[in-house]
Order: C-alpha cells, then sequence, then structure tokens
C-alpha cells in the first residue's frame, strides 16, 4: 500500500512535467559535455531521440533567449552566453553553496583529498563545486561532470536516501553496470548496502567506480531528513582503518554543514 | 516589399518559438533580478502574465532539472545550482569571451572606463562581462543587469543594427521611454540618428540613459555584417573631442576584434 502511494506520486510527478521543457534541459545537457560542446541538429536530434522538427523548433527558442549560441558558418549550436549570466546569479543567489564551500575547505584538510559538493539530477549525480588538496599525486573529480547513480560512494549515497519504490524506478531505468570488479550488480546485495548507508549515515566505495579510487559520501540533510546534496571525498588512501576514522571526522562536518543551512 | 520581407521573417521566427519554452526563459530571466531572486508562485505568474497552473508546471519541471531551487518552508522559487554548472561551460566553450576578455582590458586602459561585453536578448540588452579601470572615482555597470533597447549608447546601437521592420516592431512593443532630459523620444529624431551611428560605425550618449554618465558603444561583427556584440564604454568623461578621440581609437579595436574573432 505504502508502496503503491509513492508509485502514485512518481508518476504524479512525470505527469506535471512539461515535454519541451525537458527536452530543452536534456539539449543543455547535452551540449555541456565536452565531446559534444558544438552539434549539429541532426547529432543533437538522434542522440536524445527527440524528433527532427521539434528539435529545431527547441534549437531556434533557446537560441533566441541566447541560452545557445548558433555558428552560421559550420551549422552547430552550443551553450549560450546567457546561461553565463545566470550561472554568476545562481552562485550568487544559493546562500548554501558559500556556506558549503568553506567546509569544503575544511574537508580537504581533515581528509588530504579532493572534496566535493554533489548533487542529484534525475538518475545522474553531479559535482557541483570542489576543494582539492595540494598534494603531488592527487585524485580529482570534473566540475559539472555526471554520473548514473550506481556510480561510486556518491550514487550509492542518493539511492540510499530515496524513498524504496522511486529507487527500484531508478534502477530499473538505468540497470546495474559493473564499472569495476568491485561494483555491487545484484539488487539484493545492494539494497543490503544501502540499508548499511543508511543506518550508518554514510556510504564507501572501494574501488566500484574507478580503479583504485576510494570514495566516501556524506548526505547534506534539510528539516524534512531529505537529502539536499551531499559531499564526496576521492581519494587514494586505501588503508580501512584511516577511511573510517576519516569519515566518522567527515560525518560530524557534514552534520554540522547541514545544521548550519536547514536548522 | 522589402518591408513585408522582413515582417514576414519577423512573424515567421516568433511561429517557430514553443511558448514553454519561452515562458521557462522569461521565469528564469525574472528570477535573475536581485528583487526577484526568492519568488512565490502566484508572484512570478502574475508579474509574467503566465496562466498560474502552466507556471506552476514549469515552475516544477525547471526544479526537477534543478535549473530551479524550491525552498519548500518558504515556498518559494530561486535559480537552481545546475545553472552554476552551465554557466561555467558556457564560458569554457565560448571561444570569444577570452578573446573579447582579453581586449576589454586594452579597452579600459585605452578610455580609462569601465568597458563591457553587451549582447541583446529580444528587447533588452545586457552586460555579460566586464573590466573596470581602476582609479577612485569610476562609473560601473553590473554584470547580468538587462536595460532596454532605448538605453543609453548600446541600446542605440543594436537599434541602428538591425533591420528597419524588426527594430520599428521593437520600439512599438518598449515605447521610447524618457531616461533623462536628453533621452531621445522623438521616433523620427531616433531614426536620423541611428542611420548616423550605422555610417559613422559606432554610437554615443551624453547623458540620455542616466545623468552625467556618457556612453560609447561599438559593434562587434560577423562575415555577414551582422552585430553579434557589443563593447560599450560608459564614462564620467565630458569633453566631447576626447570622448571622439576615445572613439576612434575604440572602433579601430573594435574592429581588430571582429576581425580576430569572425574573419
Amino acid at each position: 500500500m505504502g508502496a503503491h502511494t509513492t508509485e502514485k506520486k512518481v508518476e504524479n510527478e512525470k505527469k506535471y512535467m512539461i515535454p519541451a521543457i525537458v527536452s530543452a534541459g536534456e539539449i543543455l545537457n547535452f551540449l555541456s559535455k565536452r565531446k559534444n560542446k558544438n552539434a549539429k541538429l541532426t547529432q543533437i536530434s538522434k542522440s536524445l531521440g527527440i524528433n527532427q522538427s521539434t528539435c529545431y523548433r527547441i534549437l531556434r527558442t533557446l537560441t533566441e533567449m541566447k541560452l545557445l549560441d548558433h555558428d552560421l558558418e559550420t551549422k552547430t549550436f552550443r551553450l549560450g552566453p546567457y546561461l553565463i549570466v545566470l550561472g554568476s546569479r545562481a552562485s550568487e543567489f544559493l546562500d548554501y553553496m558559500s556556506i558549503a564551500k568553506d567546509y569544503l575547505k575544511t574537508a580537504a584538510k581533515i581528509t588530504k583529498s579532493t572534496c566535493a559538493i554533489v548533487q542529484r539530477v534525475d538518475n545522474e549525480w553531479f559535482c557541483l563545486d570542489k576543494e582539492e588538496f595540494n598534494s603531488p599525486i592527487t585524485v580529482t573529480i570534473k566540475i559539472g561532470q555526471r554520473f548514473k547513480l550506481n556510480s561510486g560512494a556518491t550514487g550509492k549515497l542518493f539511492l540510499a536516501y530515496l524513498e524504496e519504490e522511486e529507487r527500484r524506478q531508478i534502477i530499473d531505468e538505468i540497470g546495474l553496470f559493473k564499472h569495476t570488479e568491485q561494483t555491487i550488480t545484484e539488487e539484493e546485495e545492494l539494497e543490503k548496502e544501502l540499508r548499511e548507508i543508511k543506518k550508518r549515515g554514510y556510504s564507501m566505495s572501494l574501488g566500484e567506480h574507478i580503479p583504485g579510487v576510494n570514495g566516501l559520501s556524506f548526505p547534506i540533510l534539510d528539516q524534512h531528513g531529505e537529502m539536499q546534496f551531499g559531499i564526496n571525498v576521492a581519494t587514494l588512501e586505501g588503508d580501512l582503518d584511516k577511511l573510517k576514522e576519516m569519515a566518522e571526522e567527515m560525518k560530524a562536518l557534514s552534520l554540522e554543514l547541514s545544521n548550519k543551512i536547514y536548522l
């Protein structure tokens, strides 16, 4: 019964979505990837499965608003200049960004590793901002890069904090891609791990996403206990005891950050 | 006949636009203004004349894509975190931005004033980036700020480089608002001034937008002679001869920039 209600809720959410705007968002996302940064109509429409005449109208509309830039010589589209304005305003208006940024610096010192602010969009998570630890050899993460929700510590963390039915739906859609030998691809085993993560309050990946790279991820929860964003630690540290020690310190820091922003 | 064709072209452009995406763009623009940075559904729908249930669906869709951020406590919407990602990618991918930035620095030295990259969206122009001259008293311009197309030197410049029918349509829509005693509000006088501007290759405003502030504006033209963006100089300099001298130097610089980017 509970499950049925949630399923309905998810469907309800989708019912409200306006398809043209969803497609416009997918186009912006597509063009934000380096390999697609200058793309033609046919390439965009094929890759995203949007029919060509609709795709053309969306591209024209976004170009008119300067959210896209159209190069008449090469007939390619790319991200437009007005996004620069919106982006700088967004980072100015989202007060949690600057609060979190200060905590990221502390986090990088605690973990001697790259720490990032991560968020979820749909079935993916992405890195919004990061702070690197100044060391000769370090592992880093690209700002704006998007990963499927079964990728690494952060993927597992977002899945753990979702309601069961929404999580099942997402897993059905994305499948459980085997990134490395360590990736959990058995659904039952994953469910067990996710319950464990929620109980413990953080997630850990030992090379489950990229071989040799270990991850820790911590939820930033609002007053309703909903995960608004997370802090991801990407590290080369391999000693399990040290990782657990790091995790306890980071958990306390993340709790402090949650309280600072949402209480 | 020519006029008729252009009128048709403008209408044709509008026919291709997808209304839901146009409204989504207007919402992003509305929320990018400081005074509206946290706004409720009713405020947004009233201010933009979008009916409430459509507005609600657009807000939900944009929120789902993290292009907006919804505060459940205060029931307000604001620009969302994914815009930060898109903005930083756009400034990375738009190679003309970094080329123009170098020229802005030179321009600020030449004019001893604030120089800005300006672009047009619809009936408005906005400042995309700027370089200030280091002096104790200076006039500046806000990044992202939007102004009607009859504002100052830049407004006149964009109007001058539009085709006549499109210009007429815009003037019909925005009217000729009297910003100061100096603003040209007679359509015939304005047309004469605009022909002069196009012939001369730059525009000048002597306190026509803000009292005491003089402006110079220069077009950056692509290989088809279309104005892609402009360079605006906002200055306290009041000596007409000095302004004209400045203008000639800036005109040469802008031509060099146009060639560098578009040839």
